[in-house]
């Protein structure tokens, strides 16, 4: 089979590999029609994530249908359309049990193994270990071009960003950061009620965007970036800041944002510390969340796409065939000069 | 009547003053039968609380005998015996209305305004604003030298501690400094079932009090302080860490104690930014809550030492009168020294 292999920084080959097969008898073979690009993976070219290593196939989001299942697989059978999340999850340990499966004991202490501790999607077939408790059917009515963005960006934006920062009815809410994530943070939020979504970022296009995915409001980042979201709240700040970046400067920002009581949802990944005003922040009541996604929240959110509540497709921009995944690398790196959010690949 | 002024910084004098009055139909005068003091007083005292000006009488706890009310009162009577808490409450603005009178729009955009904005407790008589959303009746069965503990430290430790850091049935707390607000979240943590509560702190007198208080462990602060409370749990971390001193160190402490999914609940009062290690915390799904405290919970507090549950009366341990208000500074400022955790003051 033909897979995208990693060759150490900077470097990556649309390559012929071994073919995928059953290891263990949890095991299921997954034949890939749709996979996507993440911000991790060109962190990963850069060499940013050490664990790695030379020859590994990137890639840990897919749509596909199940070519081979595991003696001891019940709920997949070949032919199955399914969607293989980001996150692996054995079912039983104890942060599986506790619906937090990004920390999950067995597969590796973090959930996230394809394309990282594994072989992953960005491949023609991928093996996908703890199938039975892993793996998510595609309901009739939801699109592979749906479906795709449900392996990570969406319950990034919705676990991480709307749930953490416990958005409620009648709630305003300011999202730091209008790519996918942020978004996806917008797509979702609605869910919860929120009664004015205001979207920051400095790009336009993404600007533009975030009003189609629900938002209320845009501000652009800048210098006044504070001052205006106070002037869209009565001066009071935002119930909800959902900080989609991961900057200390964008933390700060929507540590600046919110209001007495309020919630500052972190979904961006820190790479340095952050020095907080705590002395600021702990007269205010507030509360800083943050964390890795548990894709818990896949079923609730095919649901919603099934129904048309979540327009998910909204997230592709532009679609590549397997044959093309430079090409698909470079428009997802410089996303901003192709006006680019998601990108879609498919075998042809 | 007598009161303790404060005269500028390191000055304050027990001292004839004019009597406390009825100034607003909402107002209620207060003989105070009890009072205490906080670490917040010694603050004041030092110069570091620029609201508070000279001539201000000080203190923000006391339970005491109605002995006057406003026209417009409904639920005090002259002879109740009643809690003056800490915040003072409107009931009508948006904040008191969700339960977060701490940050009252309109007592003074904060709830803390005894011994602050306006006249306090540590004096013979004192009026209280608002009195019908602000005092509570002290019941039968709870004495004035256990109620006194909750006009403030009580709710602290359990407000901002135990329910912001979200205590479960089953959870490991780990307190961080056992003092007055430390030992306060130990002695309400159980009412959450917390299966095994860890006291920190580098008095040994202390971690004595706390495994009195309802700790089940005690560790000894300094430079094995992580490694010790780590090998009390598997390796994994606790649950909960409360931070009841307020230094960078004793945060970046709690910081280091929470296992992934963990809560950090900061009650410590912060006067400097923070640099926090974001790249450790973000990837463990933490959430850091802070704040000042409500005092809501003084109804449930007030039922649980009315049934036992909560033995109040431990936090007093040292009794003076108004004539002695200088020597009970004395002995609380170097607590310590005198083994003191709270002081008990009243008339006679």
């Amino acid at each position: 089979m033909k897979a995208l292999v990693y060759h150490g920084p900077g470097k990556k080959a649309w390559e012929d590999v071994p073919d995928a097969t059953i290891q263990e008898a949890t095991d299921v073979v997954v034949k890939v029609d749709t996979t996507t690009i993440c911000g991790t993976d060109l962190h990963i070219l850069q060499g940013d994530v050490a664990a790695v290593t030379e020859g590994r196939i990137l890639g840990h989001e897919a749509v596909g249908t199940v070519t081979e299942v595991g003696e001891a697989i019940k709920g997949f059978h070949v032919g199955d359309r399914v969607l293989v999340p980001a996150i692996t999850k054995c079912g039983r340990c104890e942060y599986c049990t506790r619906s937090m499966p990004s920390h999950c004991q067995t597969v590796g202490g973090i959930g996230w193994i394809f394309g990282h501790l594994i072989d992953g999607t960005q491949a023609e077939f991928v093996r996908v270990p703890y199938a039975d408790t892993s793996l998510y059917l595609v309901p009739d009515g939801v699109s592979n071009e749906q479906a795709i963005f449900l392996a990570d960006s969406l319950p990034t934006g919705y676990e991480v960003g709307v749930l953490a920062g416990q958005v409620r009815p009648g709630d305003t809410v300011a999202v730091v950061g209008s790519g996918a994530v942020g978004l996806s943070a917008i797509l979702t939020t609605g869910l919860w009620g929120a009664s004015r979504v205001i979207a920051i970022d400095s790009n336009k296009f993404r600007l533009e965007k975030a009003l189609d995915f629900g938002a209320t409001d845009t501000v652009e980042a800048g210098p006044n970036t504070v001052a205006d979201v106070l002037s869209l709240t009565d001066g009071l700040g935002v119930d909800v800041a959902i900080e989609a970046v991961g900057y200390p400067e964008t933390l700060l920002t929507a540590a600046s944002l919110v209001r007495p009581g309020g919630h500052i949802a972190n979904v961006g990944v820190h790479g340095t510390p952050v020095e907080l005003p705590m002395q600021n922040l702990w007269i205010h009541n507030v509360t800083l969340s943050m964390g890795l996604v548990d894709t818990v929240s896949i079923p609730t959110l095919l649901k919603m796409v099934a129904s048309g509540r979540i327009p998910a497709e909204k997230m592709g921009t532009h679609t590549f065939v397997f044959d093309q995944i430079d090409e698909a690398y470079d428009v997802f790196k410089n996303a901003a000069e192709h006006q680019a959010l998601k990108v879609i690949i498919s075998p042809s």
